[in-house]
């Protein structure tokens, strides 16, 4: 199980972004942090279309968070990166080969697929109770004003 | 983020193999769930590798629990197909680029990097708290014992 590592350099912009004053160019994000602008561009444009971040007018294509960092968590930005499909996915094995089971006795999920997801439910809600303002108060972020 | 197909299939054997009185070869454990016996088997190398199930002597290659199905977890086996290898890999972001931070400023891990971990810790968790025997008291195993 791996997640993409797009998700990484997406969460460090948005802290980025949090501290910013005015919108960020794209090709300023991906200098910050060490990274390539045409990588960078396509993690952006899926902030952009999870509505987490802004494009600015003008020819900089600069982006600004689209609202306060303290409500945008970072299960928001891993969802968006990474999408929202869930790591196990249940192919119905009960309902396969010799011991098959009938489709009338498979109207709940499987015992196995419910625990599984009452893990990605641990795991998501975890996620959900840190925001990109919780992030940026426990990061460094001293150098961002002489670099923004 | 993608669990590998295999851990499915895997949490089904160990059911069947909890309620087996004998080593079930690795071929009626493909059929009994509709599965290739080349693709089984790989997982089944997989398991016995992390010491859950263990290879019965003798032609037929057969499989038992390799303890107590109440000892053995979901995590256990999901670790054993899956890896244990994090989802979230941290690439030192912090080090590079403009906004590089001095090796001495990181040697705790980044704030990404735990906020992450807390999140898998949290999964993991949940999946260890649930055992093969847990999971055959609510599966409908009533079948088991005609076809084993």
């Amino acid at each position: 199980m791996k997640l993409s590592a797009g998700v990484e350099w997406s969460i460090h912009c948005c802290v980025v972004l949090s501290q910013a004053e005015q919108p960020v160019p794209s090709a300023r994000l991906a200098e910050l942090h060490g990274v390539s602008k045409a990588y960078l561009a396509k993690h952006l444009h899926q902030l952009a279309r999870a509505g987490l971040i802004l494009p600015s007018e003008g020819r900089d294509g600069g982006y600004a968070l689209a609202r306060v960092a303290g409500e945008i968590t970072v299960l928001q930005v891993v969802q968006a990166i990474d999408g929202e499909r869930p790591a196990f996915r249940c192919t119905e094995i009960r309902q396969q080969g010799v011991l098959a089971q009938p489709p009338e006795k498979c109207l709940e999920a499987c015992g196995i697929a419910k625990v599984m997801a009452d893990a990605e439910r641990a795991w998501r809600d975890s996620l959900a109770g840190t925001t990109i303002a919780d992030l940026a108060a426990s990061l460094d972020t001293s150098r961002l004003d002489e670099v923004l």
